[in-house]
């Protein structure tokens, strides 16, 4: 069997099944989050994640170098985010075809810089190569008060389920790019330089309103399932309430709207579910929007006319068709 | 100007001179060291170092999945091993070309595990991408005692030089490949499975003798040029006195020898400069081969027939030529 025959999430199932049993100093490992947590000295957990990025699949040729580094940055500071940590290093290991311009790669440097930069944190190690594809791997380091932890497992039927920011905008970016259809820089820029939510982490953890937590980079849907695997629960939401900005809707219509809005990845915010009764709590802390509920099992979406549908299992993964 | 113009470590000066100052809580930043080093809570530094490999440059077609895997993680290991920290954990990203066989990624992860078991640790996370080149980026962690953190900048001329187990013989692999000579199994295993001095690592960073400590894995020259100006001396060995397979001297002679030991990358040793009145202490840690001494300024090598020469900072890069 090729790895081609895999979603990602079933290659990764099949990996983290071969790795020896986690350690007694892991609190979560491989597959089971958005970040590696492991506990440490004092009254913090450690946090890690890396995310591998690369020109075909990542960087289209309307990025710019600076929109490159920043991207490569952001994409791991959106995992340290869903966990409420906060940042505490990131190093970057660069494929670099040998042809590029040394320029263009001063401009990268100065995008994953000034990404690190702005949410408090730095670039302090790395490696370069020599590589075909210009490839990208970041990982980042953060932490966490042990007690505010909060993990994908901790979502509960009754919760309400929100969401940070705008949703769909990467997604209509990118069916336009696919499509060459013209698009908004106000759309490009979702996409080409993404704005990981650290400080409405934190600001959330901190609350102590929220379940559970995980950046929707996958998509909306896949977020959900995957929230839902790991709490054993449902979810339902509902079309109407999804914040879409004006000109995604005007872009996009009907069944393509859908899919950006909840079947495609690329938008870094947050999806937390909250108990009921700390919902006021947790929209003191940053803007949210309403979007659903937590249900006991299965996975639904209300449509805009009313019909409720099921909510596939569909988003960005690597692997599979 | 093009990437290939430059060095690998000039690329990498110039990175870092892009990057922001680096913050109070950064010990050892971006360039300066084997692994960043980073003021946690508790007794103990937190180290971390993260390393590209790829199938073009770093898997010769012969090896195993097990082995590539292996491989990954010891790298990363030999950073943390050159400061003398305890492994922690490893997060791996690995880009799989679409086409790759499940069982041999599997095999890959089979390696990755029992690699990081071997030392203590294990992977605790990671990214799978689709990428057309077979690509691993592993990122491994530690903590070192605060007191016992050895530097690159701490060599003093006077100081003795030593190495553990021996060298060149991955760099003899290499030319026996490169030119297709029959090699022996041992040699092979040299390059395909390094064994990272983790323990060694440590012992000698508990036994307070040693000044500097770095990995050989860009070469001797190369490092002790990396040791040299970190630390404002110069070197000279001994050729007579590096320790060489048999194997290795039946395989190689003269030039090509000098060439395999000295100059070439892919030997997983550590090179540590010792106090001289520390050297008995050092040598009860583990074992230790002198092999010359750090003096005021310039590197030299003293051949077999007692000439002197340069000790050029020629190695293992992966740009320039």
């Amino acid at each position: 069997m090729k790895a081609s025959e895999l979603t990602e999430r079933e290659l990764i199932a099949r990996i983290a099944k071969l790795l020896a049993r986690q350690g007694e100093n892991t609190i979560l490992g491989a597959g089971e989050d958005d970040c590696a947590v492991l506990e440490i000295e004092g009254d913090d957990y450690l946090l890690i994640t890396t995310d591998m990025l690369h020109r075909k699949t990542d960087f289209p040729i309307r990025m710019t170098g600076w929109q490159i580094g920043w991207m490569s940055v952001a994409v791991n500071l959106s995992d340290l985010a869903s966990k409420g940590a906060r940042p505490l290093g990131v190093v970057m290991a660069m494929g670099i075809p040998p042809d590029t311009e040394v320029g263009f790669i001063e401009e990268i440097v100065r995008g994953m810089d000034e990404c690190a930069g702005k949410f408090g944190t730095q670039i302090i190690g790395g490696d370069t190569d020599s590589h075909d594809e210009l490839t990208m791997v970041g990982t980042a380091f953060g932490l966490v008060r042990k007690e505010l932890l909060i993990r994908r497992s901790g979502a509960k039927a009754g919760d309400i389920v929100c969401v940070t920011g705008n949703i769909g905008t990467a997604g209509a970016a990118l069916i336009a790019l696919d499509k060459e259809i013209p698009v908004s820089l106000e759309v490009l820029k979702a996409l080409f330089e993404p704005f990981p939510r650290i400080n409405e982490g934190m600001a959330l953890a901190e609350s102590r309103a929220v379940t559970s937590m995980m950046d929707i980079s996958d998509g909306l849907a896949l977020s959900l399932h995957d929230i839902g695997k790991a709490s054993g629960t449902g979810f339902k939401i509902y079309e109407s309430r999804l914040p879409v900005l004006p000109a995604v809707k005007k872009l996009l219509k009907g069944g393509e709207l859908l899919k950006a809005v909840v079947y495609t990845g690329g938008d870094f915010e947050l999806l937390v579910t909250v108990a009921p009764d700390k919902i006021e709590k947790a929209r003191k802390t940053c803007p949210l929007t309403v979007i659903g509920e937590v249900v006991d099992e299965e996975f639904f979406i209300e449509r805009g006319d009313g019909r409720v549908e099921e909510l596939k299992a569909l988003g960005y993964e690597h692997f599979g068709s």
